[in-house]
């Protein structure tokens, strides 16, 4: 799960990982076998720690290449024999854990603290820049872009051509291609709403998901766009955001759809291609909107479009029984 | 449609505008004929160009005073004969691209590269300012006037007296009366959310109205309120706004309204005098609403509401019934 | 109700105090009393003024050790021997009036011209900090706290233990307790939206409440916590609030409490322990969630919700109830 943003501090010996997960008394072969990274269970490999925590997964979970696997007791005997199941109550929290002493930045999203004033750095000729700019370490920025005033691009963030950034804009953990314009006081990438309500003292979860903004986009002002927890949120080609909009973490919008003022749009949800949501509407976590579908403003959608569709209303339906109904 | 924040980069040959316009063909009697400027019909001279796109418009385009119009072929013969018709297929697209043409500083909201420190402007001793101030060229401050910390007034912007400009507040294309409080955060007159949506590359279109704030207003944090795109964006006298709401282009405010937190009132609706707005209501485009309405708390607002109605719901209906119905 | 945060510009004789309340040939025993603050019923004593408008007070007010009592009419008589009532119109309008005298600075929020650069502080090597940062006059900040670009700590503020201060953040009248994330754009503590609607020129009155954050919350990027006009507003512990939330003034919200994004809560409503809220709902002034409360995402609550109830819908009804309807 890997990327440019956030560092890996491993690998740790197998006895540091089994101490975190409140292990440390299991008996595995090789003590001072050293794992890499944390990996979902396609893409692990031998030294790599996974997770498997649902029986949706079942038919990847028997081929893994993981050694190790954070399981629960129920699921445990389907990991083949080349893998040692570490089983725990609450898989999520534990990867959650082991993904934190991978990835200790990833959970708490400190300032950058490189950051520059860009005149002190190679961009000071290329971009054309206002007042208090702050360019964090590895920052790439294409060709004729614009940086307004007391915007922060963080470290390793990657601009595209001929974007316009305004101004008291942040940046963190995303790719914005090019002919993006992200509009004043918008907020890109920081960690989504996710963590486990623990009593006293919830435990957040890491976010190693990034943010993508493909070509051609708009964001409107005062917008917030949170990163991925396990995947990316993703807005696509040609898709346009008007102001005061929320999107939640790991959200992918496809290309050419029209975001209305003041919409939000929880964690994971999936929007299609052509699609158009009208003001202060709102779409629960983990929905799929299909292609071409219409969303009236003000509507709350709580289960699936399919493509085509126009909706209307809490809870959104057909906008023809949405009018038929309020006559 | 000039105005002081919006450079006017005629005069044009007709000739270049046919070329915008694909009509380099058309034969017209003074190829060299100077434009002046972009009007609407009422108001153009014989040295500007105007449109004409709907038979709402008929008895203004028959007198027009314009030389030459953007029209389609079903109007045409409307139009006077000291008026040459340009025959397009989408009228508005077209003269949005002759309007970007004359001021092309209206599409696409650069930052303000004029600004300095306010300390090495004449209003270092004039105004109570923080750090970090930034004041563009041109910009008017009356006298006993605050400006917080990291705001920024942009070029033209015109402000009373007796004014408190919080900080991190950005400002353009904005006349502010006196009395009035902008509270942090907000950013006031930038474009609208008004773009033709064309496959892989929206077309913008140029915003050449601003906002006005008339005498004793007050805007909550982290509003935004957007300059009108042909007309103007007009806060009533005495009008309050609550925080993070959003007030969309070309939208008028009467006086003494009040509009609570988190509203949403999207482009070119027109809201009367002594109206009240609850908590997170929206209105849709286009309407209008009364003066002494009051509208509930979480309404959605899709029809015009005559004045002194008290609505709720969504859709909003009259309070009575929403509460017979919710009983 | 002084605080740390208000400054008390008292006393004053009481022949001053009448004539702000048009009462100066109002015969009092003493002209020459001085008078040192404002208070509640209950708590005033015999150098303060009170203010008694509502018959709920009675049992308190007729114990009142206050000199003096702004009250009307058809109450006065309810009153002490030892206080003298000084019978105005309109109540809150003329206590109002009074507070703003002793307190001038609660009410217009004017940006803290105490701030200084970080650097310039006691703070340089006790903080971690980004660029432009500003602190007032008497701020506090705990240990191993971090503090992003352009945040600005106005005067008086405190702040605990491990806190995260996010970058553009303002905070003012507040106090943070330990372990608290306060993430980037938050404007924490400036004035609710309460005034007096007059026509042509709005009377806002005092507020001298503060903005409390228990320990370990976590407040969201661009959301806006008013502070309380006479009581205050007061986030319990280990709360989570996602971005763009409004909360305000006088709100209460209980401990281990989730509130997802978008959400607004009006003036003075208390919310219970371990509520949860969703995305986009809105909760009306004055009400009172239980404790172990679930409000569905774009619920519009406008009336009190007793503990442990699931509700959902515009109004919000049980869930029960929202889903058998919308089948």
């Amino acid at each position: 799960m890997a990327n440019q943003f956030f560092q890996n501090n491993g690998p740790y010996n197998i006895s540091e990982i089994l101490h975190i997960l409140n292990l440390k008394n299991l008996k595995v072969k090789k003590k001072n076998i050293k794992i890499f990274d944390v990996k979902d269970l396609l893409s692990a490999g031998e030294n790599d720690i996974s997770f498997f925590h649902t029986k949706n997964y079942e038919n990847i979970a028997k081929d893994t290449k993981a050694s190790f696997c954070i399981t629960s007791n129920n699921l445990k005997h389907i990991l083949p024999k080349t893998c040692t199941p570490l089983v725990v109550k609450n898989v999520l929290l534990s990867i959650s854990k082991v993904t934190e002493k991978f990835y200790p930045s990833s959970i708490n999203d400190k300032f950058d603290q490189t950051v520059l004033q860009i005149e002190d750095t190679k961009f000071k000729k290329k971009v054309i820049f206002g007042k208090n700019v702050l360019i964090g370490k590895n920052v790439s920025i294409g060709s004729d872009c614009y940086i307004g005033h007391n915007s922060i691009i963080e470290k390793n963030v990657s601009i595209g051509d001929n974007c316009l950034i305004g101004s008291n804009v942040i940046i963190k953990n995303t790719i914005i291609k090019s002919n993006v314009k992200i509009l004043d006081n918008c907020i890109i990438g920081k960690h989504g709403f996710g963590f486990f309500p623990l009593k006293n003292n919830n435990q957040r979860y890491p976010h190693i998901g990034i943010v993508i903004i493909e070509d051609n986009c708009e964001i409107g002002c005062n917008s917030t766009i949170d990163r991925g927890s396990m995947s990316n949120t993703v807005i696509g080609k040609n898709t346009y955001l008007d102001n005061q909009i929320h999107v939640a973490h790991n959200v992918k919008i496809g290309e050419n759809s029209i975001i209305a003022g003041q919409v939000g749009i929880a964690g994971s949800s999936v929007i299609g291609n052509n699609v158009k949501v009208g003001g202060q509407a709102g779409i629960s976590g983990h929905l799929k909107i299909g292609d071409n579908v219409e969303i009236g403003g003000g509507s709350g959608v709580i289960k699936n479009i399919p493509e085509s569709s126009k909706v209307m209303g809490y809870p959104a339906k057909s906008i023809r029984n949405f009018i038929k109904e309020n006559k």
